[in-house]
């Protein structure tokens, strides 16, 4: 069956291979997998300069130390916003310089890759792609570190199989994102598989954050699935945050705003801790 | 279609019917509901004197405030060992009483519901069972608190429906217990749903505690997944606990052992005073 | 884990124990495994006399064998209707006797299976009940023919378990009923596993129909997926058939009217012939 | 939530623009949607060209219409053989020539459209690259006729929504092509969910295909479900045939050998002619 995967579907990202862990360091010394937790937040699209800048100060204020923000966005629908492309890289760079953060943000297509890769410090694959293996080869190709996310629908097997794509172009940087998979109950966008941490942290070096936000598509609760998420084991959070979430370009009902975000923070905090991890330093630019 | 309920399908369950949440009291003292959680433990089934005496001392003294063990199993293949009945229900009552633990046990069947009420401080009423109508209804007229666990592919409001049969006999003592629902990856038994958590906080007062051992299948990953429930606000726990998982009669491959179940409280006793909650008191019986 | 069943899960039930396949006969002559298909439509609820006679004489001059209608209803909601009990047996029993068909009819709780038995030819365990071992167990016991339906999330193997349940009593004259699964689907109520009927064939010497009305949800797709079953090598159907689907008391949505189900009929004659079933013949009462 | 889409995520597939349905031609006079099914055979992969030529000879004899087989495989394990690439897109192209057999085969990549579409009539996306858009427009964009396969957990809306993205660049040529979905039991690879064909002919007027090796993944379960979607309305079949299943590069294992696809045919016939449409005539070339 497709399900059951011979064991040499993947070698490099075996936990044997590494047993005490990858770390994966980004150019601006973010790092995923220390005991120091990675915290990207911002907002599903890059909507317009003010946006991105409030979102990009209010989140590392908070204590996020990645930006996150889509300029090229998969979207189910044709007719929905479709993402501001060169223009949406730009604006997120400059925001995330001016407050200090590094850079997160998918990537679709392998004719895209030089670009983004010239804006962003991690390359994210959405979970559409994550078995678009000529996306993957080329992605991994480019020598940036890679957040690949899991597919709708993937096996945790399956996953590691993508994983292994980029390791073999010699991309070892990998990082994989938990982000909810699909189930039959309409209560929730997504069904978040927090399980997925510690199984993976059996199974590979890896380092492995988790999406929230998608992973269930309610805003009310991204907080106690982040916590979730970290009692677990997860080194990192990516989180939907918007000025204005009832006015979001795209996925507004699941992000949060400024103050539910500073809020998540602190709760975190105190996890954090109980699990013996820390939470980044707050930014400290002018 | 079946799955988008109408709003009436529940009433009295709704959190508006009691927005500060329920608090669910057995006989024994142990609330479900409060600032201090509920932790059940012990094996699948009570095999043996010798077993369910160790595993009752060992959970008191570890911390848990229930025993839980299975008389009456419902197993999937009917060659496969379905509970000792009565003798079983005695032999739990017998070491709960010695080491001052509440009794939590199943039933399966409506005729069989006096003889386990005499036995149990909570009736478990099992995935299987989660839609069995008579049996909520002879359950719920027993006056006993009930323990409904979630069906194996029960949607959120499937489950509220269920509850909303007990509540309609006139019992509004019912927990509910999340222990994972079917996916398509095979890695684990179940996927347990966290999200179920918060969620339900939302929809219900009805108390909500979850079971990580049915949830994940693998007794490597219980004691992250236990964290992660209390960490999602859970207002408790049920885990599988035997003193020798390898030899047990059913469920070993889930169990785990006295002291991977100790380490489990004390790493828990952090997570839970992060979110503000407290862990039961340990047992100090003779 | 649960899904991998040991292979002695089951039995008495695997196709090398009967590799001719079993035939299973009810009182009225019906035979269910033969060359001639077994067709039972009826209500979902019986609720008036009219209705019921009405239906039955409807389907059987359209060529129906048996006469299925629920008077013991399981219900998600306990809001909804519920049944007429007993009365509903009486009158599902007397309009079946009129017009020469068998009856079919669903038992929720071991308590009423004496009751049940005396007014049915084949006795239905409903899919939330696929894994009620009690009433497994008594039902077989009763000795009249069982309609063991799948269960809404069960694997094959954890059906045929269930069923081996029923033969373990001494009773193999089981037939089970594919009725669709649970899946993501909002489109469809069920996702009706046609492949299961051909997959069944090569584990299990027992007959398979097919229930395309819940396994879709959908009036205008029972037809053809009533077809497509006939042509996988189903050995007979169970549809939903009201005299006025729009007013149904439950599931009138996935009901046909008459002349729908008529012309689901005349065209099924077809298909069965080109793969060398035949249709029953059509009653002759007065 | 993701799942319920506005109606305007799709417009130009809508039944409602072409009441009495799309035929989509192909170069060659093969057409999707008529009276005359589409039988689209060959291997998995294609391996050498002796084997594509005995294949290309036997389906065509049998009398399937178009050859399929694949150059660019996308493969779960990047260990596992990845296809031919130009070399088999030449031998593919030869084989069905010299048998009067049009050419369907999958592209992976945006920057390979224009190489396969050299050597191809039908250009199919597979299950994993359904939202892959940046590849849905290239393709839409070379006017070449595409094969959209469901996603693996796609739901017909997403799936309508991604036929959308290519009907938007002007090319309306499109088939759809259901194989199967995720589900949770592993008796099969996946679950074939043939409603989607009456489903979507209600919904679009795009032609509509079953692939039924795939869909199940088991050679014996081909044949049944292949009359199955034929019964239920389908517009073709893709199925996958191999002159040594057991040798197969890839598939193997669902592939049916050159007799059990001339068996299927003949029983199609039958069951084709039971729904009104007809099998294609024998090619017969020289």
């Amino acid at each position: 069956m497709e399900r059951i995967l011979s064991l040499n579907s993947y070698e490099l990202v075996r936990r044997e291979c590494k047993p005490e862990g990858s770390a994966v360091a980004l150019a601006g010394g973010v790092i995923f997998g220390g005991a120091t937790l990675a915290i990207a937040a911002g907002p599903c699209s890059v909507e317009t300069e003010e946006q991105i800048e409030a979102t990009a100060a209010a989140v590392a204020r908070a204590g996020a130390n990645l930006l996150r923000g889509g300029a090229f966005k998969p979207r189910t629908s044709p007719y929905a916003f479709q993402g501001l492309g060169r223009k949406g890289l730009e604006l997120l760079r400059a925001a995330a310089m001016r407050h200090g953060l590094a850079v997160v943000t998918e990537v679709l297509d392998p004719r895209d890759v030089d670009l983004v890769a010239e804006h962003a410090d991690l390359l994210q694959i959405g979970a559409r792609n994550m078995q678009n293996y000529p996306l993957l080869r080329v992605v991994g190709a480019s020598g940036k570190p890679v957040l690949l996310k899991r597919g709708l629908c993937a096996t945790i097997d399956e996953w590691l199989a993508a994983a292994e794509y980029i390791l073999l172009t010699g991309n070892d940087r990998v990082i994989l994102c938990e982000r909810g998979i699909r189930s039959f109950d309409p209560s929730t966008r997504n069904l978040l598989d927090i399980a997925a941490v510690p199984l993976l942290a059996q199974r590979t070096h890896l380092p492995i954050i988790v999406d929230p936000s998608h992973g269930t598509g309610v805003a009310a609760l991204v907080e106690p699935m982040a916590l979730a998420a970290v009692a677990a084991g997860a080194d990192g959070l990516l989180v939907e945050v918007h000025p204005n979430p009832a006015r979001a370009a795209s996925d507004g009902q699941q992000s949060l705003d400024f103050g539910q975000f500073e809020r998540l923070v602190e709760r975190l905090r105190a996890v954090s801790v109980a699990v013996g991890r820390q939470m980044p330093s707050t930014r400290a630019v002018a």
